[in-house]
Formats: C-alpha cells, sequence, structure tokens
C-alpha cells in the first residue's frame, strides 16, 4: 500500500524532538533547510537516479557521470544557486565525479598556491569550468612519501619554459580523478630543477588536453587506470594514468606564491610562509571527518531501520523478535550510532579549528600550527577507520540481504574506504601523531606548556598518579569521570613511550622499533579528543524536548563502549581496575536499553532522502520485502526466462551431448 | 624483462626448506603433487582466464560462467580426472557457479537425508549432471531461524502427492545459488502439513524447470536476484527467487530417510537416528574453516610479496624503504600469516574430528556430538570472521593500489564475506557455543567430565586460581605458559558469565541481557582451541629444514597478537600481569624480525598459481609496476582516446554551451 509507514510504531516511541534533533545533526535551521531543500530537488530529478549503477558497464556507467555532472551544471545555473546550494546539490547527486577534483583539489591548489596573478588567471576559467582541472600528485611507484616523486619540471633559461618530464616508469602520475579522460589541465607536483639543482616538489599548471576536440597535447600519454573496487562506486570516476615527454609549460605556470624561479632561472622564496600549506591540509581533513560522520550515519540509518523490520526467533505477540531487540545487536549497532554524532560534532569543533588557524596564519602566529596539524591528521585517521569498518558491520548487521547490492551497503562501502588511504595512509599519519606526543612528553619537563588538544599533558603529574573513583555503574555517567580516564590512559601510553624511547641510542631506531605502540598510543589521544568535544558539546545550551538527554545518553555509549574495546589499554596502566571495567559494561548495557525505543528516530534526524540513502533495506517507510522483491526482477538477467547460454552450456550437459558439443 | 625474479634476494633469504613446508601447508604430499598439477592445468587452458571479469556486463559475466563449468565439466569427462581430481579443477577454476551448489549442498542433501531407494533414483542423475540441483532453503524474510520457514508442503493423500505452495510474499524462497537461471531441480524446504497437523520443516526434491526447453513448471515463478556485493564476484552466480502456486510432487519426493509421510498420510520416525543431520553440519563447516585459511593465505600472500616490491620513505642503498621492514607493517600483516597457518591446521584437526564423529555415530554413539558441534560452529565463526577482516586489512596493507580491482583483494573481499553469514550467522553460531559453554560449567558440581575441546574445564579449580608465572619476554615460547593462559581466560570467562547469569530469575531473560558477554567467552574458547591445535601440530614429527622451527614462531605470533589484542581479557580476568602483557608485546616485536627473512617463502609455500591468485601486486615474479601500467589500458575506457560522451556532456560545457545544449 503506497503511502502507509511501516515504522510509525517504532517512530512513536520516540522521547525527543525529531525536528530539533535534526537542526542539532545539520548544524543550523539554516543548514537544514538548504540540505533538505537541495536533496529533494536532486532525488525528484530522473537524470539523478542511481539505482541502475551496478547494472552499467564500465563505458556506459562513466558516460552516465558525464551527463549528470553537465546536467547538474545546468541546473546550477538555471536556477542560479548559491555557492553553498551548488556544493550541496553535488553532494546530493552521491556519485564520485571529476568534478569532486575540479573545485575540491585543483581550484584550492590554484588559490592556495597560485600568486595572486596566476589566481586572477586561472581561477575565473575554472569557475565557468572553461577549463576542467585535476590534481596529479601520486606517482605509479609513489605514494605517503610525496617527497619521493620523480617526475622533473626543469627550467629551459633559452626559452624560459619549463620541461616536464617523467623519467621513469614508476614515476607515471597514477591516480588523480578526473584525469584519465576528462580534465584539461592539471597541477603537476614535479620535482623543480633549475641549472642542475634539485629543488624538491613544487606544482605546475599544466594544459593536458586540446580545448578544440579534447585530444592530449603531444608529449602527453594519459588515459585511464581502469577498474577499482566493487561496482559502481569509484568506476563512475576516470582515475588516471599520465606520462610526459619532454612537455614544455611557460615559466609563470608554476605555482609560485610561496617560491619562484626568476627569469635568470634563479630560485627564490616569497615571503609568504611556506606553513600556508598546512592550512589548506587543516581545511582538507576537516571535510574528511565531516563526511566520515555522513557515510557512518548512512550505513547506520540503513542498519536500524531494517534490524526494527527484521525479525528472527523468539516471539513477540506471534511474531517473531526484532532483531534490534537482540542484545547483541545493540552492543553492534548503539555504538555506531553513537560514534556517527560523535564524528558530527568532532568535525564542527574541525571547522572552528580551522578558522582559528587561518585567523592565526594571517597574523604570522604560527604557534598552534604543529598542534592543530597533529590534531586534525589523527582525527581523520582514527574517524576514517572507524567508519570504514563500521560501515561493513552494518552491513553484517543486516544479514545475507546486507550483501544485496540494493542493501546501498556494499557501494557505500567500496566508495568509502579509500578515504583510509588519500590523504594521508592513516598508519602514517597516526606516527605523525605519536611524533608529537612524544615531543610534547620530552618537553614537559622544561616547562613548555602544551597547547590545544594536549592541554592535558599540562597536568601529566596528576594523571599519572590519579585513581578513577567509580564504584557503582551509574558513576561512569560522570563527565570528569569519563574524562579523567581517557585523559590518564593517554597520557600514561604517551610517557610510556617516550620512556621505552629513551632506552634506545638512536631515537629513529627506537621510534622504528616502537611504532606499533606508539600507533596505539596516537588512537588513545585522538579518541580522548573526540570524547572531550562530544562532551563539550553537552555543556552547550542545546533546545528541542528531550534531544540533549538523546545526546547525553548517545555521548556515554561512545565513551563506554571504547572503555569495553580498549581495556587492556585502561588496565595495562592502571587507570581503572577490573571491577571498575565491568561496571562501565553494566552501565553500556543500561544505556542500550535507553537507545532503543529512540533509534530509529536517532536515524530520522539524519534526514536523509530515500534517493540519497540509496537502500532498499533503509527506505524510510520500511516496506522493505516487497520492494526488494520488485527490484530482483529489473536485472538484466531476467530480460528472458530462459538465459542467454543455456543453448550452448546448459542443454549439453543435461542431455550428455559435452563431447559433440562446440564449447 | 622475461623470466626475471624480482623476488629473488628476498627469496635468498629464507631460513627453511619451502618444498618441504608446501607439503606441510597442502597436508601431504600426494595432495600437493594433485594441487599443483590441477591448478597448472587450468592456469594454461584460456577458457578458464579470469582477468576480465571485471568489465563484463551482468548477462555476459553469467554466460561466461556457464561457459567455464561446462568446460570444467567437459574436461573432467576427457581427462578422466578422479573425484579428488575433479574437486581440484572446479576449485582451481575459482569462480562462484551453480555447480557449487549442486556439489556441495544438492547431492550430499540427498545422500544425507534420502532414503537408500532415493538415493538410487536421484543421485546417479546427479552425478552425470542429467539434472542440476540446488538447496533452496532460506526465504526472503527468514534465514537463520530454519524454523521460521514459511513454505508449506501439504499432504494430498487423494492423489498421494504434496503440495508445495508459498502462502506469503516473504515465503519466497531467496538466496539459493544456481536456482535463478539453471537448475533443474531444488532440494526445498518447507513446512510439512498432513491432516491439518504440523511437522515443521523437511526437505522436498522438486523439479523446477523442464528439461526439454528450460521454461519453468507450470505454478513457478523464478528468477534471479539481482546484483550482490562487488565486481565480479558472485555475480557470477544466479542466486535465485522461487515461489511455488500449489506445485504438486509426488509422496516418494520426500526426503524420508529420518521421517516418513505413509499412503496413509500418517507421520512417522524412521529408525535412523535425527542426530545424522548434525554429522553433516559438522562436514560442512570444516570445510569452511579450510576455506578460510585458503582465502586469508591468498589475501597474505597478495600483501606479502607487494610490501616487498613496494618502498616509501627511508633510505637503504639509496632506495627507499622496502614496507615490509616497517614494524607497523609487520605487526599487522605477520598475524594475519600466522592465522592462516594457525586455520590450517585447526582445518586439518577438524577433517579428523569429522571422521571421529561419524564413526561414532555409525556406532550409535551421540555422546561427542553436543561438543564436536559446538565446536565446528565455534570454528567456523572466529575463522571466518578473522578472514574477512583479515583480507581487508591485506587490502589496506597494499596502499592505495590494494583498491584496484587487479589487486586481487577487492574481489577476493567481495567472494569471501558471504561466509560470515552463511551456514549460521556467526554471531548466532557464537550464541550457540556460549550455551554450551554455560551447561557445561554448570555440569562442573555434578561432577561430569568435559569432553574433546572443552577437558580443560574439568581443570576449572585450578585454572580459576592460577598464576601465570612469566618473567622473562621469552617465558611466553613455552607452549605450557600459552596454553594456561588461554585456558585461564575461557575458564574464567565462561564461569563469570555463568555466575551473572544465576543471578537471573528467568534464565533466557539473563541470557538475553547478557549476550554480549556471553559471545566474548565463546571466542575465548574457540581461540584456545585454535592455540592448542597449533600447539599439537608442533609436538608431531616434522620433516624439512627448518620447517618446524618457522612453524613455532609463526605459533608464537599467533598466540602473543591474541594475547595483545584481547588484553583486556586477560588482564581484567587476573590471568596475566601488566608488566606480563608487556614483556609478551615485547616477544611479538622479537618474533617478527623473525619472521621478516622468511616472509616471502612462507607464502610461496601455499604454492598458489599467478592465475589462481588473480592479482598483480601479488605476481610470483615480482615485476608490479610494468604489468599494472600495461593492465590499466585494457579497460574498455580506454578503447578511444576522447570518451564517449564528449561532444553531449564535456564539450557543452567547455564551451559554455549548456544552456543550448540537449542533455
Amino acid at each position: 500500500m503506497e503511502g502507509v509507514d511501516y515504522h510509525a510504531d517504532e517512530r512513536s516511541k520516540a522521547e525527543f524532538d525529531v525536528e530539533a534533533m535534526k537542526i542539532v545533526w545539520a548544524g543550523s535551521r539554516h543548514v537544514l533547510e538548504v540540505s533538505d531543500r537541495i536533496a529533494r530537488l536532486v532525488a525528484s530529478d530522473p537524470v539523478f537516479r542511481k539505482d541502475n549503477r551496478a547494472i552499467l558497464s564500465r563505458k556506459e556507467l562513466f558516460k552516465n557521470t558525464l551527463k549528470k555532472a553537465a546536467h547538474a551544471w545546468k541546473r546550477i545555473i538555471e536556477l542560479r544557486l548559491s555557492e553553498e546550494e551548488a556544493s550541496k546539490l553535488r553532494n546530493s547527486v552521491d556519485e564520485p565525479a571529476y568534478t569532486d577534483l575540479h573545485w575540491g583539489m585543483f581550484v584550492p591548489a590554484i588559490k592556495g598556491q597560485g600568486t595572486e596573478e596566476q589566481q586572477q588567471k586561472w581561477l575565473p576559467l575554472a569557475y565557468r569550468m572553461q577549463i576542467i582541472g585535476c590534481y596529479a600528485q601520486t606517482e605509479l611507484g609513489h605514494g605517503s612519501n610525496v617527497q619521493g616523486l620523480e617526475t622533473t619540471a626543469t627550467f629551459d633559461p633559452q626559452t624560459d619554459e619549463f620541461v616536464i618530464h617523467s623519467p621513469t616508469l614508476t614515476s607515471s602520475k597514477w591516480w588523480p580523478g578526473g584525469l584519465g579522460k576528462v580534465s584539461t589541465h592539471a597541477v603537476v607536483y614535479a620535482r623543480l630543477i633549475t641549472d642542475g639543482e634539485d629543488h624538491g616538489i613544487h606544482g605546475f599548471i599544466v594544459q593536458l588536453r586540446s580545448l578544440d576536440d579534447h585530444s592530449p597535447l603531444p608529449g602527453i600519454t594519459v588515459g585511464d587506470i581502469g577498474m577499482k573496487f566493487g561496482s559502481g562506486a569509484y568506476n563512475t570516476m576516470d582515475n588516471g594514468v599520465l606520462r610526459f615527454d619532454q612537455v614544455r609549460i611557460p615559466r609563470n605556470q608554476m605555482l609560485m606564491r610561496v617560491s619562484q624561479v626568476t627569469r635568470e632561472g634563479k630560485y627564490v622564496q616569497s615571503n609568504v610562509p611556506r606553513q600556508l600549506i598546512y592550512g589548506t591540509m587543516v581545511y582538507v581533513r576537516q571535510t574528511i571527518v565531516a563526511d566520515a560522520s555522513t557515510a557512518l550515519s548512512r550505513a547506520v540509518c540503513i542498519a536500524t531501520r531494517y534490524s526494527c523490520v527484521r525479525r528472527q526467533f523468539g516471539s513477540q505477540n506471534g511474531l517473531e523478535t526484532q532483531v534490534i531487540d537482540y542484545k547483541t545487536q545493540q552492543s553492534r549497532l548503539f555504538p555506531l550510532l553513537a560514534s556517527a554524532y560523535a564524528f558530527r560534532f568532532v568535525g564542527e569543533w574541525l571547522k572552528w579549528l580551522y578558522t582559528d588557524v587561518t585567523q592565526r596564519l594571517q597574523a604570522n602566529d604560527f604557534s598552534t600550527l604543529p598542534e592543530a596539524h597533529a590534531c586534525t591528521a589523527g582525527l581523520k585517521s582514527i574517524t576514517t577507520t572507524a567508519t570504514a569498518d563500521g560501515i561493513e558491520e552494518c552491513r553484517k548487521l543486516c544479514g545475507g540481504h546486507g550483501y544485496l547490492h540494493c542493501s546501498g551497503l556494499p557501494e557505500l562501502f567500496a566508495v568509502y574506504i579509500p578515504a583510509c588511504t588519500y590523504e594521508g595512509d592513516n598508519i602514517v599519519l597516526l606516527l605523525q601523531v605519536a611524533r608529537f606526543l612524544v615531543k610534547t612528553v620530552s618537553q614537559l619537563p622544561s616547562g613548555k606548556k602544551p597547547v590545544g588538544t594536549t592541554a592535558y599533558m599540562g597536568r601529566a603529574e596528576h594523571l599519572l598518579q590519579c585513581r578513577c573513583d567509580v564504584q557503582r555503574a551509574e558513576d561512569w555517567l560522570k563527565p570528569n569521570v569519563i574524562l579523567e580516564a581517557f585523559e590518564a590512559r593517554a597520557t600514561r601510553m604517551s610517557v610510556a613511550c617516550a620512556k621505552n624511547l629513551s632506552k634506545f641510542s638512536n631515537p629513529e631506531d627506537g621510534f622504528a622499533e616502537l611504532s606499533a605502540d606508539l600507533v596505539e598510543a596516537a588512537v588513545a589521544h585522538c579518541q580522548l579528543i573526540v570524547v572531550s568535544k562530544f562532551i563539550e558539546k553537552l555543556q552547550q545550551d542545546i533546545p528541542g524536548k528531550g534531544v540533549k538527554r538523546q545526546l547525553e545518553i548517545l555521548c556515554g555509549v561512545y565513551t563506554l563502549h571504547l572503555i569495553h574495546k580498549h581495556l587492556g589499554d585502561f588496565l595495562s596502566t592502571g587507570c581503572i581496575t577490573p571491577k571498575q571495567g565491568s561496571l562501565a559494561n553494566e552501565q553500556l548495557r543500561s544505556l542500550y536499553a535507553q537507545v532503543r525505543p529512540n533509534a530509529i528516530t536517532l536515524v530520522d534526524a539524519f534526514n536523509y532522502t530515500d534517493h540519497y540513502l540509496g537502500s532498499i533495506l533503509g527506505c524510510y517507510d520500511g516496506n522493505v520485502y516487497p520492494k526488494l522483491y520488485d527490484e530482483a526482477w529489473k536485472d538484466p538477467l531476467n530480460d528472458t526466462v530462459v538465459p542467454d547460454g543455456y543453448h550452448e552450456y546448459i542443454r549439453p550437459l543435461l542431455k550428455q551431448q559435452l563431447r559433440t558439443a562446440r564449447l
């Protein structure tokens, strides 16, 4: 029956105002209004349908993405959308496309690294999409270690040009999105060489394709790198390979905001501080954390709704039990629900941090930069890892049907997981955090006060010997108790690492040998940041009936599930006792019971359209089984009753005519 | 250069005889010989190529699988392969196909549940593939809870027939492999109803399609359920949907070995014990554990080889450092390598267990069945979960390139993960184990001696109060020390659960409320089984230079990484002290250093052909980058330099002609 809400009973159980929670999730009433309006616009436009992605061939899929990108641009112009609305629209289309890189990497690279003059020349072209750009950094043999890139840009003073060249196979640019088939231009990272001297990696604007007929310019070999994880997913995108054979570009296409090459071929630094590029990193990673909360919340929304539909075993009024009523289901699902909210709030705080860092940079204050850099690196790492794992866990929580493409979870996973690798491999980033932590610890005796998210280490003396005074399960609901436990754990792990490192005569040998421990210390520190930002959020005024109460419950779930999961850390550092660990677990179980009646409304608060969610299991009205059944028949294999191949490959078997069959 | 081994240096470091290790891995010299010969046969046959799977459309992919299945059957007949060789050949083809279900479920169901007469009628047809069968159990709304299935088989005494019927949408059969487009017959599970009485779920042989033209028989609606996770992967297979509208079958097509319906419609039990079906379960789950070690070892092989090729940061003779030299890489990869070996040995032991159980059943001895059932359920659960997670971890260990389809890891993951759900959802299975453990604990006071893998609980009194006497890191290498720590942990967790359960007035309420803790206790018990079987293996005579030594190192890695990972368990139960936990970690690091020079040879010992491995990153000769580069150009998107869609969707943007373009 059309229009029936099969989740109505579930929704009626909610103990809070879902509309108010939607505003909290969106960040503001304004953002909610824009998101909601644009998401509905996209959902109602047939060009943006995405339920056919899995059955399109690579070429069809790619062409369909080109169509959507062009259509999106057309709608943006026709409707005179603001920058905020346009960005939201691209986001709602929910399909990786070359435009992501054009707007998300090419334009920002020019803005961040180009001179005023360069910006004036290139940005208007890019803004109007008269050129389409990508970001060509990684190479076939080089990823994390940017300083190891092999592509060269050699200055030729004779012609006032740079010669861009790929000296080896492994120097082939590899992975840049939008490069393979679409981009007309790229910001190419290459070793700058003047007069035989290597000045390290710099960015250059290089035209790749003719603006007349789109054919690659002389000396340029470019193509797509082939299929990636999953069906649909990033196969909509032309990640590319690119080789240069002595390609010449004018000198003024080196991005010269920070360092320059003069007409005479002299390499000079400008008075713009190099640290500026770290500001961009903080920005990019902040968006990655925000995206983590979005991706995780989508998966949680699907798993929560379907867990209310699905029934297995037991008995309730003659029906089997809804699987969401099982504690095993709750103990896996609700921590992910809580994590989605936790990541949302830490993402919100990172936006503030970015603004703060930017203002300080403009005032030539670089004092908070190392801490901000470590903090965003670490948060990028732990939120993306938890989200990738969480999406797959949500798929498993949907039982067998989670394996169907139309559950939406396989493609969500396939699209999401690169976030663990791009913009800094998650383990490499945690090692950077660890390095910062060890340095912070080593400076404590000198009286240097740790700042920002490491401020708690200023109380190291106390944190190294404090004892948790939890005596009853409810004591674990006190924010101060939680905070001190996480601070003590993080401090003790960092200090232990520093102590063990000091036993090595060569610190770098020690760092290498103990790196697995260092990663764990970094995780402890980063989890503390998320916990503390969640607690800070709850100290704000949060309007709406019951909204704050729900967030307090979720904060409890988030923090206590971490204690349970990392119990070894808390016990081995003596931060809590086994008895206290067991009380935390008890309290956690009781919180699950409190989440249960609100679960479906807590995911409704994400305000996702069925189009955006892209999941039959997660559809808003809960009418899952008829929709699954109808969906099945759309598969091309069902075009005919007897499959193509029957006469060649099945009938000869059945008729025992295999020897004579032509196979 | 053709024929150059880029891993030659790595291979020369090995401290053991790889040929001897191959025999250990395969299980015997004979099995190694057969596997090796058949794998090479398949690898050299162009019909069995699989590197094009990702770019085939659903229909092409499916048809290609039909072709391979027919070709495999043809080769099996032509070469007069033995059953062992035939099974190995199907396995080496390495592509999910309807034949998996025909041979793996349909035939065994008839063998296990059919009478002598039924076996004589149906098995010869199935063996010759004159009929093709599938296993139709799960329904759209029913998975784990078999007793909840809705399909009915009502006996009609008038005609001596059963009427098979799907009374609701949710009773539609859903998921059976081979059902959608191929199977002519199915073993259908349905509620048996005679004279209005419901006798629960029974199996029936039902013909689905005409043997003349393959069209569905009257009353049967059948089709494919659509795309599943990933590209390639299980999309080669026609998992199906099936509805019955009052379909009539003769009475003698009910599988009647255990219970029967007479001509008069009387329901009677035969003298064959019902427990026989548990024997089949033990068999199926044993194969799943063996498959886990295979899947995990493939992923580990790829990640290990590529970790030797890939270099990032640092410097060694002017080159960057091989990533396998990083302790962070080792601490993630080597425990998975050790797990692959551990699962291999526990799988071997399960084969023995199955034989033992079968012999006992034949002698009407059911005493070991509950323990064997719990043990196989638990091992199925923990090995498949660890393998699924491990494959994805291996993908991440390959950096960005692991995301390419041609790394082989995306498809390996997509093909593998259903193992966590089918044949018993992993969490549901662990709850069954927990139930058995709690029962075992509760019977201890009565003096009932626990048997088999729970025998250690007979020493509960000692295990509840013993103290680990590790004082130096090397003490953790003693098998007895390890074993006692794992036994103490498992006992204490089970006993604690039993104690907490006793506080509930209704035991089932307690079981539900504490189920998350119960799952953890079950995991502890199952990990102990794997650990103890690894240790038992090492007590055997193992020939070959250095082979046993390598296995001892791997056993140490396997056990100590578990202690590190589950440190919370060991500390909170007081089995070990924080100091001992830290010594375990120290010993683990030292073992990693011992694995390092042997890593590549330890994965060579799996003896996988490049065809079977299906991974450019994992290719035997290590010549990764040229192969990746060449592979890229094969993508259909590279058929043309200017992509299809340029004129419609890119050019209008660049030329600012969007308003006038027809989109």
